[in-house]
């Protein structure tokens, strides 16, 4: 079983027992302080790649909304990250860590540092507490993003803070401390190394339930049930943020075997690197032929968002597959990718990004696909974690988006989404010197 | 007390005593390679990331500038990085970190690594010695990315490209022997960690100074004192931008602990990252609401300078304060820069991008913040710091600006402001096919 | 002679014997947990940055073309970065690396990671198997990324896609296999430390051979010579690529070092972040001060362009130099390129980003001034390796193109060039609200 060390600290001796299993740290050897040390580089530098993909989102997402939403989008990007953070300290750091053990959730405190045994000689903690907390705040962001892209274009600003506000302090820590906190999951043997269920399948259950409660961009679908393809502004920037999210993905991936210690963590990091990269490039590849094939062109978006489906498959087991395995779990992912966005527009699903397809559909595919290459897992145990964490999140973002549309409202009014949503809400443009601006569409 | 080792090998045994208290260094433990190695990797990844910031500086400035400036403020941001490590070499480094020894600046050489020590066997100097120049070089070219941003759009290339010789070469490293090189600030107990004062604050005066000499871009204050915003071409770059500079403050700040070699050095980094996280957070989060109270609309701008304000207010103390007080510290410099960006205004100076608010205010507040959690450090001897570093910049760069002005010139020529500096300086546009280009404004 | 470890593994006792000559793997030590492991992350921090690289050149090559192509050099950027990686695990790999033993290639076969030995406590493969191989596939996008912008704006897709196969898959990896494969130019005594030559100028052959046999661009030259400049979209974009690209570099000639095990590999890899900086400078600054005598006017490409030639240059040969030789060695670099790019303009050669006289001329440049520090080469040598990689890369470059010239053609219909790639090759448009779009040139 794979599971996050992180809970170490907060559970008794039956968790140490399961890692004594582990080459990284053997039962027998204690702690060295340059394990000590190396671990919390692998947080440290791991996670700052890691939150660098805020930056990656934003600018995917930039570049796919229409001119009049960008600076918007960029603030919701920014301001969810900010957010994601404080929440994490303020409540979700300990309600998904502290005291699970075995259970359904941790305690409510605010989160402080405790490095005393290490500053003592005493490494058995593994790594800096600080740093730990920061390798697990950025994947929090990282679910937060995923819903601002679905719901671009027509939400409120504060209503889809205050939205972030519950799933990064809440809804995400608590689905989390049933697989990562060590709880009842955990115990089950459910695996999901780096987060295709915990992290983007929540993400995206949040965005879909959203998506449906929130309605379509006026002018998507009209009452024929045509679909309307509105396309983004700025493909060079979505193409940048493609990239730094497939860069930001090693540390996501590869931090996320949690110790550097031993030549054993190593050589599984250096795994997950190869195979995250392969699964992505499988991904894109086949998002382009099947579009070309399909539709007699290559469709730009669809193939990042194949590289992004690719990556998404990949993460729920990026350490046991072979490259092969992996190149073709990435190219389902991209396949996937290519039969959802069009399926969810017949559905009237109005997704801007195509993220319910790349983080969902593809989280979903990636966490039943573990067992393909790890014995330890079943197809089984895997389901009913997807099920879970699916009915968890739907349930939760359902009652909070329903609260938050019949009390201060969800969805801007019509004629602020025809102005646009940054002179409507920020009172500024985008790109004010470009183009037909906000009079576009 | 908190100073950089780096001028370790420039001074004699009272330095060494000081370092001998130290966890990281005990005076009895020899450093070992794997410590060497260590701390060589933290300078050189950790440098590299602070390198990015350059590349954010130059994105942010992009999007605040209008598109009639863009390339030019674009040229302008990777020549001052190419002059700063140019200068560096030449002057800087050995000017700021060679014999200091208590005093007022170091020697005039040109720098050359000596790593003879660590190639016999003896790892006592610490690190490779090219890798701590690198590490100070990307802070150099920080303090000049500051006045690039705040003089845009109406100073001449090649004087501002001057003023950064002077800078880089001189007026930077002299400053920074006082405290990093350990000369007088140094002995005196002042503490700036990474640089709250000897970076930003030091790039802020040059910027105000120049400034005020400058004068505002035409169209910015009208006779009737009214003034008349200017907005910026590209907010997805500027957002970009402000995502990198974050990105690379975790190097910037976390670097500045100068060594992994030990748990309690992780530990240190580790809970810098933490707080310099959350500090920028709370700055954008702050300026996010005020704005939202006073203007009723959340300014995008504002709340991406609210971020590098709260990096800026983290930066002198980022090692020592809870998560809290991080969270706290920059929340104020969020706020200083809603309240400053205005006050400027009405003061007449034009501060293109804002930085005069997010770097020297923010600057002096983080500084002066440092004894809140650092016992070892007072407001009185942070105040003398603040001041002298204050007084030295400004009376330098005031004279460096004058000569400039009162020889070559620094303005550009009225029409060639109206045409755009793109067109006046560099014969080209930034983007020729987009919109309304060089005609707008 | 400093070639690649990499191929260690796959020789026999006579390179066991070249390297116990290096301080990082003396002879009578084994390789420790600790070496292993650093020299894994050696591999893969670096060469995560190289990654980013492909980002780098998508930014820069977007910035350079029209707005009409601009979607189709972004697919073209990150499908190529793909297409490279699934290439190097099918064939490119082993051709390069498995059993060259002093001749011309490796083996046809499938690349799979084996740390069997790793596992078992046996530390002397240095690294993880799969670490490795992500860093050398990083390089092989790299020499693609190259051609892509030498060749945009006309070509087909699909074909440059064919081109891109053969390149990453055999091309690259055979010449590849002469040097750091361990074949007969390492033997020689060839020295091309991070690839000016195997990397940059394998890449530009590749460019020139098809920018000859694809012809220029409808409009560059008219019919009595005259050149007419066709200026690219987006500056800020290819400023912030050429940052991306220089930030990567200090993973691809600082990886490159190929271990960080001792502190003597540390001096190397810090003297090389050091001089990699300061000739990127060097070229920068130059090709700034020439543009200006020249043409009176400072051009931001050209200097751009000579930023990344002062890289090239520096690549060949980037730890042995002094700074002040580091520096000269870009600035000749730069001067190369405000040299070159006209020229090849006269010569009717149309090269979209100038990456021709960047990659190829400065890697020539580069690998040719690897003697003037580096005792162990000698000029001869050198230019043999030049001589044959460059004969190498042209002739089965050339047959390739020619192929698919005659079969499925390799540029678009006139009139889709005339109405832009995005919108004949895509059906889409890289920015459809802004500006004159395809309607201009």
């Amino acid at each position: 079983m794979r599971i996050r060390k992180s809970f170490l600290p907060f559970m008794g001796v039956a968790a140490a027992a399961l890692f004594a299993a582990e080459p990284a740290l053997a039962a027998d050897a204690p702690v060295t302080e340059t394990q000590f040390i190396l671990n919390s580089i692998n947080f440290l530098v791991f996670g700052a790649f890691v939150m660098l993909m805020a930056a990656g989102f934003a600018m995917l997402e930039s570049g796919l909304v229409r001119s009049k939403n960008t600076a918007t989008i960029c603030l919701k990007n920014v301001a969810l990250y900010s957010i994601a953070g404080i929440m994490f300290y303020l409540v979700g750091y300990n309600l998904m860590y502290a005291g699970v053990d075995g259970g359904f959730m941790g305690s409510l405190a605010i989160w402080g540092a405790d490095d005393s045994a290490a500053l003592a000689g005493d490494f058995s903690g593994n790594y800096a507490a600080s740093s730990d907390w920061f390798f697990q705040m950025v994947f929090v962001a990282t679910a937060a993003s995923i819903v601002s892209g679905t719901l671009a274009e027509r939400i409120k600003l504060w209503p889809f803070l205050i939205f972030v506000v519950v799933l990064t302090g809440f809804i995400y820590p608590i689905q989390g401390a049933w697989h990562w906190g060590g709880g009842w999951l955990a115990e089950m043997g459910f695996a999901d190394f780096a987060g295709s269920t915990l992290v983007h399948s929540a993400g995206g259950w949040a965005a879909l339930t959203g998506a449906i409660i929130l309605g379509a961009r006026k002018g998507k679908f009209d009452e024929e049930g045509r679909v309307h393809p509105i396309p983004g502004a700025n493909l060079p920037l979505a193409t940048l943020g493609t990239f730094i999210l497939w860069f930001g993905w090693f540390g996501f991936n590869g931090g996320s075997q949690l110790a550097m210690g031993s030549a054993a963590d190593l050589v599984a990091v250096a795994n997950i690197f190869a195979n995250t990269n392969i699964a992505a490039a499988g991904g894109l590849v086949t998002a382009m032929i099947l579009t070309q094939l399909i539709y007699k062109k290559v469709d730009l978006s669809m193939s990042l968002n194949g590289a992004i489906a690719g990556l998404v498959s990949i993460t729920a087991g990026p350490d046991t597959p072979s490259l092969g395995l992996a190149l073709t779990i990435g190219a389902v992912g991209g396949l996937l990718v290519v039969v959802f966005v069009p399926l969810l527009d017949k559905l009237k699903i109005d997704d801007v990004v195509g993220a319910i397809s790349a983080h969902l559909v593809a989280g979903i595919w990636g966490t039943m696909a573990v067992p393909l290459s790890n014995g330890d897992t079943s197809f089984a145990t895997q389901g009913v974690g997807v099920l879970a964490i699916g009915a968890f999140v739907i349930a939760t973002s359902t009652v909070v988006w329903l609260v938050l549309k019949y009390t201060i409202g969800i969805r801007v009014k019509p004629e602020d989404e025809e102005l646009g949503l940054d002179r409507a809400e920020l009172g500024m443009e985008a790109y004010p010197e470009f183009g037909r601006g906000s009079q576009f569409i």
